[in-house]
Order: structure tokens, then sequence, then C-alpha cells
């Protein structure tokens, strides 16, 4: 059984080092452990690296803003047999993106990259917070890996650049296949979802002219962050994870 | 095609009486109408009544806090081919009932039950707030169909009141069948997920002796309001829907 699931109540904490020896916690992991979680020197914390590293460790002592470990014992996760790419059209409101990548980092989605299309609501993105969502997900859900995230791009930038073995474009159109039909086990999978206003025809023209394969998400209309969620479970579903 | 497609920026309102004749809107849906979205006579609105049947509906006038409606043109929605009826352990933090009501909402969820179980973390449930999330997703998605909000209750009633043809509880436990593996299409499914501390080795037995069939939700360790999104997206995308 995996280590994880046998220790349930153990604090996990990132520490992208891990492997590198000496391994020490500070700035905000330093902080959600010792401050916030108040652990002592003497207790048994959990760390990942999250690329599949995890292990298990004393906390030996304090000193200033670090934390000093020693591990007991180390481990790594098998990685998922498939990649799932989520790229996605941010919505206006920032708190549908935070909540939609916090539960896609729970279900162990691979990289996320947020685009501008014609009908974009917004054209800043702060990646930063993004990123501590991702990683408090990945401490909260034992995962092992961490969900990858990229720069705001460009539709266009990223239809040229897709590497996926399949890709798709989730569309608001009748008679388009359900995404699970088409979507086979065990490939690397990327998958577009549009804005509110959804695409435009044009751009659903290039993209199935860059080899995108357009596809539904089923009978509802789901909002951009539902839409993206659910295209990530349709992965897994598909690879039975 | 559904006509809600061919409009998709039309608004509509929540209205229960719909097929009774003289349609009008009062209190709150009066005022998401005349004084959020500040429609004039003249205007065309979408109306549902949450059971299936749609119309487009003229403003004619407003009086008071009335506003009185000629209905243009009316349909009904065909019901889904199966039912889903969720019945979840509430989160202690209600904001993260609230957002998977939504997302449920928006996935065409027929029932959802609260219940309390011995790890419960929240003895106290307010339905009227969550009544209104139903109705502000119902409006949203457009799907026709109202989530059906009961009362909190108490897993063991739950268990022998249970009526659906199939009956899962999702627990987190090595070697279990993967959800979408037992599930069959058109049937009427009830699904159980617990709280943060999961279900006791002594509820499973009693959910098992009153039918139900324990399941795996897949490899990740799911908090339990995206448990609950996900075990409504198994049953649509069983049912290709």
């Amino acid at each position: 059984m995996n280590p994880v699931l046998s220790t349930p109540k153990m604090h996990y904490f990132y520490l992208p080092t891990l492997t590198q020896g000496s391994p020490q916690l500070e700035d905000e992991e330093f902080q959600h452990c010792i401050k916030v979680l108040r652990h002592q020197p003497g207790d048994t914390i959990g760390l990942m690296d999250g690329l599949g590293n995890l292990a298990e460790a004393i906390l030996i002592k304090i000193t200033g803003k670090t934390a000093h470990l020693e591990i007991s014992r180390q481990w790594t996760l098998p990685a998922k047999p498939f990649r799932h790419h989520l790229a996605i059209a941010p919505t206006k409101n920032i708190d549908r993106m935070e909540w939609m990548l916090e539960k896609a980092c729970e279900l162990g989605l691979d990289e996320i990259t947020f685009f501008q299309s014609q009908n974009s609501e917004r054209g800043k993105l702060r990646t930063d917070r993004l990123e501590k969502k991702a990683i408090s997900a990945l401490k909260q859900s034992k995962s092992g890996y961490l969900t990858q995230i990229h720069p705001l791009t460009d539709l266009d930038a990223l239809l040229q650049s897709a590497k996926a073995d399949t890709r798709y474009i989730a569309v608001v159109q009748p008679d388009l296949p359900y995404f699970s039909t088409v979507l086979a086990a065990q490939q690397s999978v990327l998958t577009l979802i549009g804005p509110e206003g959804d695409f435009t025809e044009a751009e659903v023209v290039r993209a199935r002219d860059a080899g995108f394969i357009p596809i539904s998400l089923g009978h509802s209309v789901l909002r951009t962050e539902t839409a993206g969620l659910m295209a990530c479970h349709f992965v897994n579903v598909v690879n039975g994870w």
C-alpha cells in the first residue's frame, strides 16, 4: 500500500530539493510547518518534491528561520501511465481559476497553460498565486506530483507549439463526439477549454488545421472552470485513474 | 437544436409556477430581473420552472414589486435517461459545499442529501442558502431541471430509506472496483460520499448490509467536495451525458 495512505494524518511539506541531501525547510514551508502547525524537534513529518519522490523525516532542530531534518525513509510514487496538459482561457474572476486549479491538482493534472483568445475575459495573470495553490493542493492531496503552471500565452502560439500525442478542443456545438468516446488510454493529451463566450468559428478552424479534434463535454452548458475540471476527469476516467 | 443554445445571451429566471398561467416575477426573481439586470417593459426574457419546462416571455409591465409577463413560446427539455442522487457528509467550511452544489447542478445532478456520520465535521446545515445556489446554477447553466435538496439526515436513516436501483459507497481503501467499471447506464443511482475522516469500518459494513456497493473514485485522495463532484461526473460519463 502507498505509505501516504497508511499515515493519513501526517503533515506533508514541499521540498523541491528533497533528493539533493541536507534537507531543510525555509520560507513558506518553514512558516507552515513551524509557525502554523507548530511542529517541534522530534516530530515526524512528510516531504514531497513534486516529482514523485516522498520521504518521512524527523525534525532535528530549528535555527532562526530554518528547520533541519533527517530523512528516516524515502520512496517514489509510480508516475501515471498517461499525461494531461490542460489549456484554458482564464476567467475574469480569478477565484474560479484558483479553485479549478486546486481540484485539477487533486486529480493529478500534469500541466496547465492559460491562454488568451478573441473572447478572453482576462489579459493578465499572476501565476505566482496559482503556483502557491498548486503546492497547497499537492500537500493536501499527497499525489506526489506537482502540476506545472506555464505562463499566459496566446492561443495561436499554443496551437503551433502543441506537442501532445492527441489534441482536443472543447466546443459548444451540436453533433460533436462525446469526449470519452474519442480519448484513448495511455496517451499524452492536450485539451483546450475556451472562455465564457467560447471559441470563435475562426479559432476552431485554426485549431482543427493544427491537428486539434473538436469534442463535446456533454449536454450541459458548463462554466469555463467546470469544463476545465471535467476535461481532467474525462482523461482520468478513460485511464481508470 | 435546444432553443436555449440558440439564444445564449438571454437571461433566464426561475418561475416554479410557469405552466400554471398568469406568469409574473416577484421577490428575488423580480429583484434579479428588474433591479440587478434592469430589464424594462418590451424586453424578452427566459423562464424555467426547474421541472424541464422553459419559455420565452415578454415583459409587459411592472406594478410595485411584480413584473407581469406574456409567454411568446414554450418548450420542454427531454429528461435525462438516468437519475443520480448524491448523498454527502457536509464539510466544516460551507463554501466548499456551496461550490460543489453549484457545479453538481451544472452537471445536472437530480437530488442531493446531506447526512451526518461518525466523523462528520458539521451538525447543522442551512438548506435555504443552498437552495438559492441551486436556483442560481439552474439559471446560469440553463439545464432546465432544478437539483432537489433534501434536509440534513442521519447516515443510518438514509441507508434504510434509500430506493435507487443501484447504490454505491465511495471508500478510500485498496482493491475496490473503479466507479465507472461497475456503473451501468440508464439507472437511478445513489452515491454516498463520506466526511474528510472517511466512513468508519462499521459504517461501511452497515452500508454493505443495506445493499450499497463499496467503490473507489480513483488513485487520488480527494477532498469531500471534489469526491462528490467527481461522483456526479462518473455517472454522467457512463451515460454519455
